[in-house]
C-alpha cells in the first residue's frame, strides 16, 4: 500500500498516528539539524521532517532528493512549532522513518507553482507538468464537477443522455467539416460531427422526449485565438414544447450550476430582444455587469453644420459616469486611437465634458454651442461631472457595433466588469435569415432547422428581400458577462416548411435531399414539435471561473496550428495506411 | 403550452381533472358509437375517448388519425369501466373536448410495437421509428442511467472526469487506426483514439490521481458480428495503487451499478488465475452460470492402445449432470457433428453414460472396459446418470478451447445460462506476451504498458522464449457470465522497463521514441506508480440485460460493412474538399 492518507487530509487530530504518505517532492528546506520538505498530491501539501540527530542516514537521503521526485514515506504525525494557516494541513508535520524514492525526476522545465516562468509553448509540450500545477488542475476538476452537475440536473428533469455517432456524414452547409477515409468503402468518407443537430432531431422525431449529451464536436477552421478543432457542447433538445418551457428549463439548469458549484443564487434572468441587444449595446451578445447602453442622437446632432455628422447615417454615444474630470487629453487621445484601430474602424471620437459645474466642453464646440451639447447630456440622461464619448459613421449598424466595442472598452479601463459578478441575460428573435453581398445568398443566421417565429411563416413565401430579412427567428441566445454561452431555437418540424428554408439558403431540391433527405423523410412519419439548445461547455468553463481563455480548462488543448505539441499530432502516416485508404498525397 | 401532463402519467386520482396530453397515435378501436384511441409517449399510453353521441364531428376526425400521428388533445379524465391492469394509466381514460393534429404520418414500413415486423436493414434504415418501441428505448434509457451511476459512484471516489483529444496521432501498434488528414498540416494526419490509454497515463503522471472518461473510441477492423467502429468506453486510471486496490474499487463500481440500476446485490467477487481458468473452462472468460469444469484424463485413457488419445496431448472432458439417459444418439450425433464444426475444429467426440443402474456404456468399449470407465466417471466426479463428454488433441490448448466451447454449447442447450443470473469473477495473472508463430514475433497480450509482476521483472532480460512466454503480467480482467466486461493492468512506470517492453515487442528504438517518446518522456519528470481498467460500456449494458448484442444499446450503430443505413454514411465527398486537403482517390 502506497498510502494511508493524501497529502491534503491530515489535522492536529491526526497527531501520534503513523501514516503512509505518497506524493511529489515540491520543496526541501534544509536546516542543517533539519530538513523540511514539502509533498505534493492533487490534495494538498504536507510538511515532512527529516533530523539528522534521529536519523542522520535518511536525512541525508532526504536532502538528495529533487524537486518532482516521486517518494512514498512512513511516519508519524505531529503537531507543529510553527503552524502555516494557510494551509489545510499547516498544523502539523510528519517526522519520518522510512523513505521510499518511487521515481526519480529531471529538472523540470519550469516551475510547478501557481504562477509559473514557463512560457506557451514549452507548457503545452510538458502539459503533464503544467497541469499538476494547482491554478490547471483546479480547472480540470472544476469541468469534471460542472459536467457531474449538468447530468444530475437533467437526469431529475427526465433528460436522456444519448450517444448520437462520431462517423457520420459530411454536408458543406456550415463550417468545414474533418474528414475521415473509409477503408471498407473505398473513395468515401465519413465526416466528424460539428454538432449533433440532425441526430438530435431525429431523436425527436424517434420519441425520446428529453436528450442531452455533453459531446465533443468538430469544426476545420482557421484557428483563431481562443477556438479549438476539437470542443465540447452540452447538447440538448426536448419535444413537445414552446420556447417558454426551453428558457425555464435551462435557466433551471444555469442556476443549479452556479448554485451548486459556486455556491451563488440568481433571480430570473432578464430578457431583451435582439433588436434591442443591438439597438442599446451594438452587440447580440451585451455584458451586463455594467450600463452604459447607447443613445442615438441623430435628432440632436445632424444636420447642424458637422459634415461629419451630417453624412452619417448614425450618431451615437455612451455616457461615463464621473469620468468629465479624471479623463485626460492623453486619456481621449488614446481612446481616439483606439477606435481608429482597424479591428474597430471608427473615423474618430467626438467627446463632451460635462462638468461638475454644469459647464459643457466638447472637440465640436465650433459646432454646438452649449445649449445643444446639453440636449446631448439631457438625451443620455448624463449628470455633472460625466463624460460623453459619441461615434459617427455611415452604416448604422457598423457604428452601433463601434459604440460597442467602445462602451465594453470604456468597461475593462474603468475596471467595470467586477470578477465575481455574473449577469446572465436571455437574448430573443434574433433574425432567421442574414444575406451576405459577396455571395449574394442568405445565410441561416442560426442553422438551417430553426423555426420562424409562427407569425412569420407565411412570410417566407415573400420574394422580397428586406421582408425576408427581416423574419424574426424563434431562437435564443444565453448570453454570460458578455459571452455567449448558449444558442438554439424552435425547430421547423414540417417537411414542406423545412423544403422552403433549404430553397432561401439556396440549395436545390436535389441538394436538400442528398444532404438532409433521412432528416426530411423523418419529419414524414410524425415529427412533433421540438427545440433545443446548446452550450458551449468549454466556454461556459471559463466564464463561470472569470477566465477569457477557454484552453486551460481543456486538458490537452491543440495550438493555433491544430497541434498538439505534446504527442506530436498530427503527422505523416505509413504509405500502407494511405494504400488501404485507397487515397494519395499531393502535399510537397 | 402542449401538455399538462405526460401520457404515462395519469392516475384514478387524477379523475375529473382537465388535461392535455400530447403524443403519437399508437392504435385506434372504432365501436361506432365510440372511439378508442391510444396514444403514446416515451412515459406511457393513454387511452382517450371519442363519442358520436357527444361530439359527432371530432369523433370523425378522430377516426381519420393514422397510426403514428402527431395529436395535442384537451379533454377530461374519468375512471374507466373496463380497467386495464397491466397499463400504468389503465384506471383511466380522458374524454376528449379539442383534438389538434400536430404532424401527419405516412404508414410506418413496420409495427411500432415491441416485437415488431421490421427486418434489421429496415428497422437500421427508419431507426427512428425503430427506436420509437419501447425495448429500443428502454435499453438507451438504461444506457443513460448507468452512465449517470457510473459518473455518481466514481465522483463520490474523488475519481475527475477529464476529456482526452479525439485527434490524435496515428501508432501502427494495435488495431487500426481511422486517420483524419490535416488541411493547415499538408500531407499529416491526425488518427481517432483506439483508446485514451497513453493520455490516461499521462494524467496520472501529471498528479490527477485518479481519472475517469466515458469515451468513444474506434477501431478500423473488418466487422464481426457485434463490433462496431465506434464504441464507447468507461475508461480509468488510479496513481499510487497496487492491484488490490484496483480490484476492490472497480468491484465496488460493479456491484454499484448491479444495485442501482436491477436492484442486485452481490457477495464478493470470487477470482481465478488465467492459468486456471484456461485449465477448468478452456477459456480466459468462464461462464460461471453452471459448473461442468474441465477434467484431465491422460492418465487414465492414453496408452491404452487407443490411438486417437495415444496420440493426443491432451484427453479432457466434461461430465453433463443426469444426461446419461436423457441424452439420444440422434443428440450425441448432432453434438459430434458440432464439435467438428471448423468453427470448433474437433476431430470427434467420445461419449461415456453412466447409466443410474451403475453400468457403464461408451463409444470407445471396443478399447476401454468398464473398470476402466469407472476410473474415468471417478475422476470426472460423475455420479449414475451422468453424460460424460470427451475431446482429445493434438495441441493441449486447442483441444481445451475446443471442450471449453463444449461446455457452453452444453450450457446452452441445457438452458444453464439463466437469465437474470450474473455470476462475476476476476481473472488474474495474464501472460505479458504471446509467441505468434506466423510473425515470429511477441505481442503484448494486454497492451505494451501492461507492467510484469514484480516477481517477473527481473526475467525481461532473458533471451529464452519460454522464460518470456511464462511472464507474468498484473494483469486482471473482470468477466461476467462468460463476456469479458473489463479489462486493464498496473502499468510500467519506468522509463527503462517501457523501452525493455517495447524491444521485446520488437519495437527499434528509434520506432519507441517516435510513437510514444511524449510518454518515454515523461516517465523522466517524476512519473508515479499507476494502474487501471476499461469497461466496455456498450457489452456492459448488454450483459446486464442478458441480451447478446451491443447494437440495441446503440442509438445509431452502423452495420458490418460500416455504414450508417440512416444517414448514408460513408459517401463521396466534393472535389474542392480532396483539394483543400491535399488528397486524391485512387478507388475506381
Amino acid at each position: 500500500m502506497y498510502r494511508t492518507h493524501s497529502c491534503g487530509e491530515l489535522r492536529l487530530a491526526d497527531a501520534g498516528k503513523t501514516v503512509k504518505l505518497s506524493g511529489w517532492v515540491q520543496v526541501a528546506r534544509d536546516f542543517g539539524a533539519m530538513t523540511f520538505l514539502d509533498l505534493r498530491d492533487r490534495y494538498g501539501i504536507t510538511q515532512l521532517v527529516f533530523s539528522m540527530e534521529e536519523n542522520a542516514e535518511l536525512c541525508e537521503r532526504a536532502r538528495k532528493l529533487g524537486r518532482e521526485f516521486v517518494i512514498g514515506i512512513e511516519g508519524t504525525v505531529r503537531e507543529r512549532s510553527n503552524k502555516n494557516p494557510n494551509r489545510a494541513t499547516g498544523d502539523v508535520e510528519v517526522v519520518v522513518n522510512t523513505l521510499q524514492i518511487l521515481n526519480a525526476s529531471k529538472v523540470p522545465p519550469f516551475t510547478i507553482e501557481d504562477e509559473t516562468d514557463g512560457g506557451d509553448d514549452l507548457r503545452m509540450r510538458y502539459r503533464y507538468l503544467d497541469i499538476r500545477r494547482a491554478p490547471v488542475q483546479q480547472n480540470l476538476i472544476f469541468r469534471s464537477k460542472l459536467a457531474l452537475e449538468v447530468r444530475k440536473y437533467l437526469g431529475e428533469q427526465n433528460f436522456v443522455e444519448v450517444e448520437t455517432p462520431f462517423l457520420i456524414k459530411s454536408t458543406p452547409e456550415g463550417a468545414r467539416d474533418f474528414v475521415v477515409p473509409s477503408r471498407m468503402n473505398p473513395g468515401q468518407f465519413y465526416a466528424l460531427p460539428q454538432s449533433p443537430q440532425t441526430f438530435k432531431q431525429i431523436l425527436m422525431v424517434a420519441g425520446m422526449d428529453r436528450y442531452f449529451q455533453i459531446v465533443k464536436c468538430f469544426r476545420d477552421e482557421d484557428l483563431r485565438a481562443d477556438r479549438q478543432p476539437e470542443f465540447t457542447q452540452i447538447d440538448c433538445e426536448m419535444a413537445f414544447v414552446d420556447r417558454e418551457a426551453i428558457l425555464n428549463t435551462f435557466e433551471g439548469l444555469t442556476k443549479h450550476l452556479f448554485k451548486h458549484t459556486l455556491g451563488l443564487e440568481f433571480a430570473d434572468f432578464p430578457r431583451m430582444s435582439y433588436d434591442d441587444a443591438m439597438r442599446l449595446y451594438g452587440s447580440d451578445k451585451p455584458d451586463l455587469r455594467f450600463g452604459m447602453p447607447i443613445v442615438e442622437l441623430n435628432d440632436l446632432a445632424k444636420d447642424k453644420g458637422f459634415v461629419v455628422f451630417d453624412s452619417a447615417e448614425l450618431v451615437a454615444g455612451i455616457c461615463v459616469s464621473g469620468r468629465a474630470e479624471s479623463t485626460t487629453r492623453k486619456d481621449i487621445d488614446e481612446l481616439t486611437d483606439w477606435v481608429k484601430r482597424p479591428q474597430i474602424g471608427a473615423k474618430g471620437l467626438v467627446y463632451v465634458r460635462y462638468n461638475s459645474d454644469g459647464s459643457l466642453k466638447s472637440s465640436v464646440d465650433k459646432f454646438f454651442d452649449e445649449s445643444q451639447l446639453k440636449a446631448w447630456a439631457a438625451k443620455m440622461d448624463a449628470q455633472p461631472g460625466d463624460l460623453l464619448l459619441i461615434l459617427a459613421g455611415e452604416d448604422d449598424e457598423k457604428t452601433r457595433k463601434q459604440t460597442g466595442e467602445l462602451r465594453l472598452e470604456m468597461g475593462r479601463r474603468l475596471g467595470l466588469m467586477t470578477p465575481g459578478v455574473f449577469k446572465p441575460l436571455w437574448v430573443l428573435d434574433f433574425p432567421l435569415l442574414e444575406w451576405d453581398d459577396d455571395t449574394a445568398r442568405f445565410y441561416a443566421m442560426h442553422h438551417p432547422f430553426t423555426s420562424p417565429k409562427p407569425e412569420d411563416v407565411a412570410k417566407m413565401a415573400s420574394n422580397d428581400r428586406q421582408v425576408l430579412k427581416d423574419l424574426r427567428a424563434d431562437a435564443y441566445d444565453l448570453v454570460i458577462n458578455g459571452v455567449e454561452i448558449g444558442g438554439g431555437s424552435i425547430r421547423i418540424f414540417d417537411r414542406d416548411l423545412q423544403m422552403k428554408n433549404f430553397e432561401l439558403l439556396g440549395f436545390t431540391h436535389e441538394e436538400a435531399e442528398a444532404q438532409f433527405g433521412f432528416l426530411l423523410g423523418a419529419f414524414e412519419f410524425g415529427a412533433p414539435p421540438h427545440g433545443g439548445i446548446a452550450f458551449g461547455f468549454d466556454r461556459l468553463c471559463a466564464v463561470m471561473n472569470g477566465q477569457n481563455s477557454i484552453r486551460d480548462f481543456i486538458a490537452f488543448p491543440k495550438n493555433n496550428q491544430g497541434r498538439d505539441m505534446m504527442i506530436d499530432a498530427p503527422s505523416p502516416i505509413a504509405d500502407a495506411q494511405m494504400k488501404e485508404l485507397f487515397l494519395e498525397s499531393t502535399a510537397e
